[in-house]
């Protein structure tokens, strides 16, 4: 039989997917199954997105330019200037998704062996869009006990090499919800043109910040206008997940014109999907700040359910949709296959996602899960007593049973 | 300033979208441009498609299965059934579009420095492809002059080394519209059995196949059924180029795995184009009767006009809805953007995409172009028309004048 290639074996499952055929059965099996695994919001699409789509007059479905359509393009350089990020449409590159966004500019800067400094935890597929381009991701490693604080910069400064292309941050952090200061931006745009390298930010989460901060993007910091590379995406914003709609902005034009080669060969961006995110440009504001109140309250409810459970350690977010907790259990990964596969509690279980898969390395994060708050608090209060009743039954169940556990108490 | 990669130095302008801003000037100085360069069909996109779509009731625009919603998965499956091609829905996986089919494809299959034979000349985004996955394209040359006929098996069987990882080909082809026989088939099926290869077949065009002929495809052949791998695509089929969706379609089950991996970083294949192409499947077959006779006239009416121009080579296409001709030019790229840039015949010019980049070397096809009949015919006629002309007007033109445009001659 042929054989699949290296970089196939190496390709990693998504922790965040790898889990759907066991719940699908468990739904099967008509256990009700409460998602914490997925960033998919249940906020209702805007209006506006959703009829454009239902109101296209198109009679052929054609494809667009490869770097997007023009009106869209400017339409988006106009919207950042709400955040003073001033750019125009030439800056811009129309992806399909973040993911493609992400896989674009990683081809266009690093080569096979070249480095990518991340800090960790970090956005599992990062490792998968690495492998698929021959990188190698050098981490920052940050820690739940201190709330996911960025380590400082002289860490990563220590692990700059020869073959450093990037530093790639994801801000606010998924999965950390951590939120980057401005005096951080600052200190890591110094760091990149120091070293001349590029600054990635994905930034799709730049609208989930909460307690009154704010976001400071990678595109205000002038000095770095060849360096920064800003990722975004219409996905969590407008809760457009299925779109697959993102874009690349940079004021590198070499970079943009790399991308473009790269954007050509894969012809061009959805264009259903196209008219909804144009049209999405519209929703009226008052769509954000309730959303953002939602979740403000829905994060609340989440860290405050969590910490009434004994020996469940949790980093406070500060922006995002995610939070990364530490459960009083010996593999998350088996924890999570026995939620879906053999537990559940008055016919409802839980799917999570392991975090072993959002470290560079997966022996970190083995104890450690990522929760989704993007259900309405009454489902995650009752998606936290499920949590409490497993972890309580797994203790019993599992023969390789830690000290920690061992002290855990259901009450 | 930081450095743009390798591959991205290496990865190629699109031989089909490169002069996309030299059209657009052309348009903005009021000069009508014919399309002959890429191939977007005019033929409107079923109305069973477009319906699915407006009358869409997504309130949340999800995310869907990485590997495409089981429902639709399910009716491709049925639908291969009429192809004499027996598969199940575990065996597809839904891309978005057959451009990400083959990416998916070729880095399942192949690492760096790996061999790929391709007959040429082949689809121009299989160079991409290639340089951002790291291969290296090994091709068996045909001629025009022999058609385009395939070289001889043992041409291929020459070429293999032990860094091949699989024969590409491309049926009917794009840009010469060769149809492989049953009997061509079956021997690179023998071929890839001998030597444990892959054989990729991109089979976009399925439909596209004139004077009563039959298409063959590779997944008829059970023998090979670990080695086959099948690229399709929604985008010439139903003319639905903007929807972006496309499958690959293997029994191969660790290859299948292995895609799904790579699927699942990139999350899933956009929503609103699965709406459009599931029910694109309820087409009604005289869409396509009345499809394949107006391609198979449009197909006759450009060789027919094209043959009147004197030293002007032309292969006669069996399939698709693209032709190579040979003109007396010295270099078809200048031709091209001299069409859009210079030359105009009362206020009109055509827009060619240059042969070299259908090439894995660029030197071949440089008196090369692809012309694509995705006009009615009327307008191919016009276009052959300004041709003409354009043709006796670059001659004059052009000091570096070969022998054969000295003695070329309008009438």
């Amino acid at each position: 039989m042929p054989t699949i290639s290296l970089k196939g074996h190496l390709m990693p499952q998504s922790p965040i997917r790898k889990l759907v055929p066991f719940a699908e059965k468990a739904k099967k099996r008509g256990v009700k199954v409460y998602h914490l695994n997925i960033g998919q919001p249940d906020i209702k699409t805007p209006q506006v997105a959703l009829d454009a789509v239902k109101n296209n007059n198109i009679e052929i479905l054609a494809y667009s330019r490869s770097e997007g359509s023009e009106t869209y393009r400017e339409k988006i350089a106009a919207h950042y200037k709400k955040y003073h990020i001033n750019v125009s449409s030439g800056d811009i590159l129309v992806t399909t998704g973040g993911s493609e966004a992400l896989s674009f500019t990683l081809s266009s800067i690093a080569d096979t062996g070249d480095e990518i400094i991340i800090p960790e935890p970090f956005y599992a597929n990062y490792n998968g869009f690495s492998v698929a381009s021959g990188l190698k991701i050098v981490p920052v490693t940050s820690k739940i006990d201190t709330n996911f604080d960025l380590p400082p910069i002289i860490e990563f400064e220590k692990l700059i090499t020869h073959k450093t292309k990037a530093i790639l941050i994801c801000n606010p952090g998924n999965p950390t919800g951590y939120l980057y200061t401005k005096e951080e931006i600052q200190t890591l745009a110094r760091l990149v043109k120091k070293h001349d390298l590029f600054l990635i930010a994905d930034e799709v989460y730049r609208d989930f910040i909460y307690d009154n901060t704010e976001h400071y993007s990678i595109l205000r910091e002038k000095e770095i206008k060849d360096h920064a590379i800003m990722i975004d995406s219409v996905s969590k914003k407008y809760s457009m997940c299925g779109a697959r709609i993102g874009c690349i902005v940079s004021k590198n034009k070499d970079f943009m014109a790399t991308v473009l080669k790269f954007a050509q060969a894969r012809l061009s961006p959805p264009t259903y999907a196209q008219i909804a995110s144009e049209a999405a440009l519209d929703t009226p504001q008052e769509y954000f700040e309730k959303i953002t109140q939602e979740y403000s309250e829905r994060r609340d409810t989440l860290i405050t359910e969590l910490k009434k459970i004994k020996h469940v350690k949790v980093a406070e977010p500060k922006g995002a949709f995610y939070c990364i907790a530490e459960l009083p259990i010996c593999n998350a990964d088996d924890f999570a296959k026995w939620l879906l596969e053999e537990f559940h509690y008055n016919h409802e279980t839980i799917m999570i996602a392991p975090a072993s898969g959002f470290y560079s390395n997966s022996s970190f994060g083995k104890y450690q899960v990522r929760i989704a708050y993007v259900l309405n608090q009454e489902d995650i209060k009752k998606a936290i007593t499920i949590l409490k009743h497993a972890l309580h039954e797994y203790r019993y169940k599992n023969d390789k049973i830690t000290v920690s556990v061992a002290s855990y108490d259901i009450h």
